[in-house]
């Protein structure tokens, strides 16, 4: 109420834009100086708060004994709201459960609120919310509270829906972003690529004939698998990501700064569907920049890589796992990757997102 | 993903509509037949879920003796954003801050899911950040995680926001809608229908001068206040409600239909000030319908009431509190209001709201 608006200024220039661009929902550099200009600063405080941490949920201690919380929220504006495999709906409920469960926490519940747009059909979102309670069930965590507001027809698009949600860290488990360490071996749960392109499929007049569908899926049971193939979860897995918008390139050089460590990747060892990769050369993208919802990248001390690894092969939501890089003494805070013809390139965040609303 | 679609269909027909309208969004009759016959069974469950208890938050119980969890969500599309006396910034950190202290909890941390339209300025996305960061800072309770997504210009109305929160429960504590019972005073903490006047204010081409700005206020303070003013917070106060969307009306039937109670009130007796009066004179509003976000209705044991309401009228948000009404034995699940001529007419709850995206 008191803030002095001719006084408020913007701590340093969002790349010279004045007005919001698409760009700046992209999950790369663009957001990235939204959140670190605009958004810490408005929110910092003296109170005990894990914001600056930065990891995809934040994490707290509660009094008496009780287990560590993590809390997360998440916003879906997917265009279109249904697509092959999946729908707005089951992304909101997989979104937010793995947002949570990277931190090594079991979900316990999900919230969800709805802006409307005047003139959706009930038929509609009464598919979406039937999809979500599908998704919630399936992974056993509930949706317990929500809201909906409805605006005027032109207002929205649809639906757009943010979900958050809690879950609980059992004793032991230290998963974090700054956690990551040189020696530490670096794993992804599966095919890259695969929910980005699934999406740009039906897409922007880009339609074409993939067979690829989205690989939305609730993480916290390999996660909880993964945690349990040590004796000592801490020194089991240190870090966890789900790559979502900015894609694999975007969590490792996330995880990278925030370890304050190097990464090296084998490209060769990145495991990219033929369709992601066709339709990848197609439209000049990288797959490392595409948007997944069903994977994770794992950060685990060599020690406990073996383990970890056939833990996620015996599991449902891991069976392609496979090592892609390991993290390194030197260039810290950057990621290479070796390509095939031994020479290494730099891998960067993208500015923006090559298509924007992928989730 | 395997929902069919030619086999959904909605329990029970939605006043007929068969596309979202407006009134879908107000608070009123359409959105309780939009939550109970869309989105309860679809998210219907056999898991541990509070889901059915349709209070404010809904309530967990933690492992290892931890206090108990309050967990709620509200979504904000308020227009304009600014307005006199507040904005959508500091409406989002407040509303859900009183929607989970309205089940006795303290709030400990909030999350903020933005939608953002292409083309907002960013100077008014850093006001409303900065507005919400202040709020915040203002109520102890920072916003601990967030997630940013951008639409195409068009796609939207400036900027949308939701927000979550959680909070703990005291040892004791025990608010719910269900709680209330004959003979309990009905205590409001202050004069209502002022934050939807001051919205409508500016709005709709009904720009008259009133001099009133919006109420929004933290109100976890005032009710922590109220619970420690008897000796068993359990036997102190037995249900909370702050009086949002739909207004004191809704608030009351809704307690009235979960308490399986009557509640009578005395129109004399409710705080109106006189801008609010004459805007609904004018307007053809009644004050009961109209929106409020820094009050609440309290339901208190009559032994505890005099306590109570001299905590309130000694607490910053509380100083105009007074009693309205009581709940009786009589017509369980409906209000009558006694009027000042001494007969009596049922209140109901608004089938929408006279004007929409006030909140």
């Amino acid at each position: 109420m008191s803030v002095d608006l001719a006084g408020w200024s913007c701590p340093l220039p969002l790349r010279d834009h004045t007005r919001i661009v698409l760009g700046h929902g992209g999950g790369g550099k663009l957001t990235q100086e939204l959140v670190e200009h605009l958004f810490l600063p408005a929110f910092r405080t003296d109170l005990p708060s894990p914001l600056g941490e930065l990891g995809d949920s934040a994490v707290f201690e509660l009094p008496g004994g009780a287990p560590r919380l993590a809390f997360s929220t998440d916003t879906y504006v997917v265009r279109p709201l249904f697509f092959p495999g999946g729908s707005i709906g089951d992304l909101a409920v997989n979104g937010t459960i793995n947002d949570v469960a990277m931190s090594g926490a079991v979900p316990v519940a999900l919230s969800a609120g709805f802006v409307l747009e005047e003139g959706l059909e009930l038929g509609v979102l009464g598919r979406v919310a039937e999809e979500m309670g599908s998704a919630a069930r399936l992974a056993g965590v509930p949706i317990a509270t929500g809201d909906t507001k409805v605006v005027e027809s032109g207002k929205a698009d649809g639906l757009y829906v943010t979900t958050a949600g809690f879950g609980l860290i059992p004793d032991g488990v230290r998963v974090a972003p700054g956690r990551a360490a040189p020696g530490d071996v670096v794993i992804v749960s599966g095919d890259i690529g695969v929910h980005g392109i699934a999406v740009l499929s039906v897409r922007e007049g880009l339609e074409f004939g993939t067979a690829i569908e989205t690989d939305s899926a609730p993480l916290h049971g390999l996660v909880q698998a993964m945690l349990a193939a040590g004796n000592d979860p801490a020194e089991t897995v240190h870090t966890l990501r789900d790559p979502t918008r900015g894609g694999v390139a975007a969590t490792l050089t996330e995880i990278a700064r925030a370890a304050k460590a190097g990464i090296e990747i084998a490209e060769s060892a990145l495991p990219v569907p033929d369709a992601v990769r066709g339709a990848c050369s197609f439209l000049g993208l990288d797959p490392l920049d595409i948007a997944n919802e069903g994977k994770l990248v794992a950060f685990v001390p060599a020690a406990a890589a073996d383990a970890v690894l056939e833990a996620m092969q015996a599991h449902q939501h891991g069976r392609r796992a496979t090592v892609i890089g390991r993290v390194v003494d030197e260039h810290a805070g950057i990621v290479v990757a070796r390509t095939p013809y031994g020479a290494t390139r730099v891998i960067d965040v993208p500015l923006g997102e090559a298509l924007p609303r992928i989730c």
